[in-house]
């Protein structure tokens, strides 16, 4: 055998091992018993080692200097970009530092769910400070002798490719007029709610059937309950979680749409890329193009509340809305909140973007984190009109941090931006498609985004696949005009 | 640190990892999706890669060769014991051979299902003798240099201490007056069965009951369905699988209570030998016994049918028997049979006694495989009366061989011996315990084997252990001396 084929069968033991660390990370959150933390804790830790081993493995880096990468095929090529990016990511490190950021990080995680639960921000400041040194000292390991930054380097976790400079020019575009939207918006009398009795029961029937419309493949997957919806795995194997509120059937139908469409990413790329580094979504970024299409642009248009606003009615009966655009409206209500992960299209990328300003000046040492709460609290105020109440709904609302995450959160908006260019492209290329979504068919959608995004994991780089799909370069502009026209017709500003 | 402990700390993540394996396999039982076959199989190998790696990790050697076993205190030297024997087991034998004997083994599971489904021995014949050959060749490297035969070694995967010598003069004690027995019960009428409707739902309700009745603590275990009922994992995590037969819900609720019996041996050995190699079941042969007790001795008790009997009227309504004394008849009942895993108490270890006759013979070489089909349907029809009608119902019946399991199966009747004596001894210590198990209540029966057996984990060697709990060593008179005192009874014979 060939250096390239050595390397690619011990790749393949490993990507098949990280896919039993995350399905153990699955089973903890569904179905594991309650009394079995910390034996849990020790089995994932030694997973960890077994993979940090195998990263780390000299007979790697022997085989790199064995191949030439220039006399490979594209697709062996773009293994080996994935490769090398891994080793060098993974030898920069030194394993007193990682070891390290894993002991720091894991009880930083305890003291951000004392501090939130107390509302008490000084509680987790001291652990925070020391998450962030350890951070800067990784990120600078990572960005020594390249043009990175250290903010730049941890991107490349995430988002390989994008820099700061880059998302900052993007994401200053995007805040005047989300900025102008939201006020407009707030402005104008909010639409009719939902109201009724929605079995528990009935809106899991109604996600499944849904899942299924949206071309989830069961016998690949499964849908089960968690706390926090998410999805796991790749392959032939990928799970999603959902939720349910009696009160608000929302939150399990467009959390599952929003699960299924990560899910239909890893279920639909190429067969041949089974458990190689190409067999999974190549970035967060275009994860969450992916799960916010569906969710969004296709879930919660016009023509696909025709189709949900019949099933819903079918299920529950009367839900206190009269009409599919009246539904319609329901779907797409806009409400003053504290909260990222529950607010709406237009108001969802100004949480990120204060998170991402916020972040890139704790890793550069400008804003200490003692700072972190009043600097909080000024720019929510300045960007939704209205102030923080509480820290558990300002900076300790999210675990990102305290977990080591930075450079994570503008991969969120990244996403919304790939999903609006590739929406553009969508209503280009397939031209019957509000047709189709009237009558909960959405082949036409899916199928062009398998085609040309999904089916290919990780064969381009982000922006390249993002480009090659859409015909042009990404940008903010799409999202904006699909946002201004669709809530400015909704809410008649 | 020293050596003992960097290898007890190297040791832990090894159990960790074993677990992190086991758990795979309860997945691919339970929760798996159908399609997910084919990467599953690659994620097993990965982790079955790890684990090889780790037994065979000649760090090992060196740190036993550094360790003085006769300084250690007993748990310490009981640690060491197992630590040593996997240890000279791994390293005894070729990679080349446990790489083939996976090839191959692997290929003779399919070969054997597909024979059982076309009823054609032949079909399997030439690669069980292969098999056969890969374990000779394994025993014979096992056995080197040592008092075992080749089969005598084998048995130590499974019951640590014990040898065919000691198995034939116990299972010899045995055959002829469970022959005589199960004559003169199929000579007598047949007590009546069940009849009515037993609800799916119900029987699960059922189960979990009795399962907590039992004592299995749901905080770290949970209960699912599989196709055949197992029980799997050590310490915190330690679940159960049952199944549902609309008309027999004696199936659910005696695979339950089997399985109850495994789980709870391993849900309370002392907290101390958590994820060491104390901490699980110390042999097959005691695990059986645990699983026996509960689902035989106690669970089909005429004090726990009185409790059974109500709950079951409870839930189901007319079962088509009117009195404690008939339902315990029912539970009881023998019957014509081929199938050893469908057996009842009486007939079950005459099913054992064949196979492990035979397995001795193949593995010594005095049995060529093709011989093997008439061989077993002479012993059977000699033993049982009725000649076999198929070879599914024959020596093609049980998937062991095929899996390469030679010396596994005389555990089975090792349990029940074991069991019997065990339960001799808790007849002795517990006077109340048929008034107790009346109520439902299994604590005096429970607790006796909990603090005699279960806690001990692998503390003591197997027939030690069971020594130390009866106050006397194992012998077949009790168990043979309960069910002729049992049936005769119930069949007035």
């Amino acid at each position: 055998m060939s250096a390239y084929q050595d390397l690619l069968a011990f790749q393949r033991e490993t990507e098949a091992l990280q896919q039993v660390s995350g399905r153990l990370g699955w089973d903890q959150e569904t179905v594991m018993p309650r009394g079995a933390a910390a034996q849990r804790g020790e089995e994932m830790a030694a997973m960890e080692g077994v993979l940090h081993a195998r990263r780390t493995d000299p007979r790697v880096g022997d085989w790199l200097a064995g191949i030439d990468d220039a006399a490979l095929d594209t697709v062996a090529a773009a293994q080996m970009r994935h490769i090398r990016r891994a080793h060098d990511r993974a030898t920069r490190v030194p394993a007193r530092l990682s070891a390290e950021l894993a002991r720091v990080t894991s009880l930083a995680q305890g003291a951000w769910a004392e501090a939130r639960a107390a509302d008490d921000f000084q509680r987790f400041a001291p652990i925070l400070a020391e998450v962030i040194r350890l951070r800067q000292e990784e990120g600078a390991a990572l960005a020594e002798g390249t043009d990175y930054t250290p903010y730049d380097a941890m991107i490349q976790d995430y988002e390989p490719g994008a820099s700061a400079a880059f998302l900052e020019n993007l994401f200053g575009a995007l805040r005047p007029r989300l900025v102008s939207l939201r006020e407009k918006l707030l402005g104008a009398p909010t639409p009719k709610g939902l109201s009724g009795t929605f079995d528990v029961a009935q809106q899991l029937a109604l996600s499944e059937t849904i899942a299924k419309a949206f071309g989830y493949d069961l016998a690949r997957g499964r849908i089960d309950r968690a706390v926090h919806p998410f999805s796991s795995g790749s392959g032939q194997d990928v799970r999603i979680t959902t939720r349910t509120d009696a009160e608000n059937p929302f939150d399990c139908v467009y959390s599952t749409i929003h699960e299924v469409g990560h899910a239909c990413y890893e279920q639909n790329i190429h067969s041949d890329f089974l458990l190689t580094p190409l067999g999974a979504g190549v970035s967060m970024g275009v994860h969450e193009s992916q799960s916010r299409i569906y969710e969004n642009q296709i879930g919660r248009s016009r023509a696909f509340c025709e189709y949900l606003y019949r099933q819903m009615r079918d299920r529950f009966g009367d839900i206190g809305v009269d009409s599919a655009d009246a539904f319609y409206a329901a779907v797409n209500t806009v409400h003053r909140d504290y909260i990222r992960t529950e607010a709406d299209e237009v108001q969802y990328n100004l949480h990120v973007l204060i998170r991402f300003d916020l972040e890139r000046q704790l890793i550069s040492g400008d804003l200490p984190v003692a700072d972190l709460e009043q600097a909080w609290n000024e720019r929510f105020e300045a960007d939704f009109g209205y102030p923080v109440n509480k820290p558990s709904n300002g900076c300790l609302q999210d675990v990102h941090w305290s977990v080591g995450l930075f450079g994570y959160f503008p991969t969120y908006t990244l996403g919304n931006v790939y999903a609006g260019s590739l929406h553009e492209a969508l209503l280009r290329d397939v031209p019957q498609l509000d047709e189709q979504l009237m009558r909960g068919d959405t082949s036409g959608a899916t199928g062009w985004l398998r085609e040309n995004v999904q089916q290919h994991g990780g064969l381009y780089e982000p922006r390249e696949l993002i480009t090659l799909a859409c015909g042009k370069a990404p940008s903010e502009a799409p999202l904006l005009d699909y946002l201004e026209a669709k809530f400015g017709a909704i809410y008649g500003v």
